[in-house]
């Protein structure tokens, strides 16, 4: 018998096993939703395949899920009988770019210049307006550069309208940015909110590598406009949970490129450097509890991503605040297997510290 | 399949569960062996009842356990097939009061004045010898109190002798000590130790209630000399693990109370007040990994028990840096239900703090 609440997750990747930890921490069970057994299924709570979603309704108080893929159909379903959080309405919005910036645009929230086409015509025209280079894209799914075409020059248009093939794209034109960053939040049922600093990220191969936790030499302003946006986001699709914001640094202030309605890996650093880490604070939110204090506990803090292979992460842990977090799944080009997180007094300490940590990771 | 390795625990009460939960963090799974299903063992790994010995071995790569009553026979049994850790030899001496405060002395150090008595006359001897007042108690077995008889007059000897009707007891001075502190420290297989501050702890009815890390006021030589102590008593017992040792402070310096071969209470502020927690440097010991730093990460850190009922622990939520463990067990008198781990800068706003919490906890 659960004397906690049951938390049902849909979903049981890394990012359902951080939300296990931190919850479990809170007295909360948890249940996975999900038809493929794994590491987090398997150790931290109770899996439901999905043909048993009736027993998975029954067993659970509240449900949440890993995945901005997360079909809407199943959320909508799950909330008839149970609460779910973050809201269909927000995952709605991020499945499709199109939803997506447009919301943006009605917050008068800075994006790509972006125009949605249904046909070659619509599509000439939206290069006109638009410009070269862009990038067309498909309006759902598709990441890491599937479904995605790269327009140069007018004479790619038709071979890339033909070479995606799908009737409703979506044209963005290119934005010349200095760096990548992101900002996490939470916002709880009564429209609390608590935001993590603005954080750099450093991607390879369109994979997320390292996060500095603050981004160096970010103004006041700027943070404070990287909150003003995700909380105008966050309050206008009535949101509960955590969520991050893509961004770009640019001359012209920030522009935003995605959001993600989940915790995010741009806020696993959290763990070891906020006060209180994202997934406790996504829990807290599902459970109606208070939101912990988001702010840094250290001066400087970096998380580095293991993808593909672990190397030799047991040396990193010989490195002062060095944490190591690993998902115990098997090794495979290009998966996260798992994150370090650093800590330090300041920056400079901070880059000596991840350069050790690499150093020794082999 | 695992990818990582298997701890197997002996116990799957909150010292367990939070064992799993540091471990899990490093990549490992748990196997609980234990007859009553608990919190624990339904939610942080797989559970292997008491007819299920084999089994329980076949499935783990290391033991360790939860509990200083742990079976040194169940433990040796084990040892035969996987190792054990902490050692068998430990468990062998924490059990048995005489032998306990014999290692002490065979180590010079500061016990309680004591003598092993197996009968009236020489119980009479060491009252004699000791002086009054002074505890009889049982070498094994016994705690908050039981099988124990306070004799304050010569009267009450021959009282406490038949009241406790047990062949072998030993018979402990009074100390006179001005607060009870501990030292929690980790030694890995290759002799490496770290150490964390020595805290002080506050009992009520035989429980501990509070901890304060690092203990106030405490003297350079007043934390070598604890680390020295528990130094030369790892090293004798070749010991493996996380292992407490309770001291009186006293006018005369620290006197041994005795030791925990294990995870320990007065450890849990470590959790969010060190840069690797107790639980996390235990399972680096198993696993045989580098040991974390054991040192402070904030400058004042407390720990109040939750014993008997949470009360309103969701307000404690609201407190900024305190940090809440709950363990999913159901209300009783005396039990501990979980843990609030308090930080702050300075000794007088931890003061505030944990007055604050108390407060909203009613």
């Amino acid at each position: 018998m659960s004397i906690g609440p049951v938390i049902g997750v849909i979903g049981a990747g890394q990012l359902g096993r951080m939300l296990a930890l931190a919850g479990t921490r809170l007295g909360a069970r948890f249940a996975f939703y999900e038809d493929v057994p794994s590491s987090t299924s398997e150790t931290l709570g109770k899996l439901y395949h999905q043909h048993q979603l009736q027993d998975f309704i029954s067993s659970v108080d509240v449900v949440t899920f890993e995945s901005e893929n997360t079909p809407v159909a199943l959320v909508d379903q799950i909330a008839q009988h149970k609460p779910v959080f973050p809201p269909a309405k927000a995952l709605f919005t991020a499945q499709h770019r199109g939803r997506e910036k447009n919301l943006f645009r009605s917050l008068s929230i800075q994006t790509a210049p972006f125009a949605l086409v249904n046909s070659l015509a619509e599509l000439e025209a939206a290069v006109e307006s638009i410009g070269l280079p862009a990038v067309l894209k498909t309006t759902t799914e598709g990441y890491d550069g599937k479904g995605q075409a790269v327009l140069r020059s007018p004479d790619d248009v038709v071979s890339a309208w033909e070479s995606i093939g799908h009737r409703e794209l979506i044209l963005e034109g290119f934005v010349h940015f200095q760096r990548e960053l992101s900002i996490v939040a939470a916002r709880d049922a009564q429209g609390n909110t608590v935001f993590y600093p603005l954080v750099e990220n450093q991607h390879q191969d369109g994979i997320l590598r390292l996060t500095l936790a603050p981004a160096p030499a970010v103004s006041a302003a700027t943070s404070a406009q990287a909150q003003t946006m995700v909380q105008a986001i966050m309050d206008t699709l009535d949101y509960v949970g955590v969520m991050a914001l893509e961004l770009f640094d640019t001359e012209n202030g920030l522009v935003v490129n995605e959001m993600a309605p989940r915790v995010h890996n741009s806020g696993h650093w959290s763990q070891d450097g906020a006060w209180t880490d994202q997934f406790e604070n996504h829990c807290r939110a599902l459970l109606g509890l208070p939101l912990g204090d988001a702010s840094q506990s250290v001066n400087a803090c970096a998380m580095l991503n293991l993808i593909g292979e672990l190397g030799n992460w047991q040396q990193a842990l010989t490195v002062p605040h060095a944490q190591v977090h690993l998902y115990d799944k098997a090794p495979r080009a290009g998966r996260k297997l798992g994150h370090i997180n650093v800590t330090a007094d300041s920056e400079a300490e901070l880059q000596q510290t991840i350069e050790r940590v690499q150093g020794l990771l082999g």
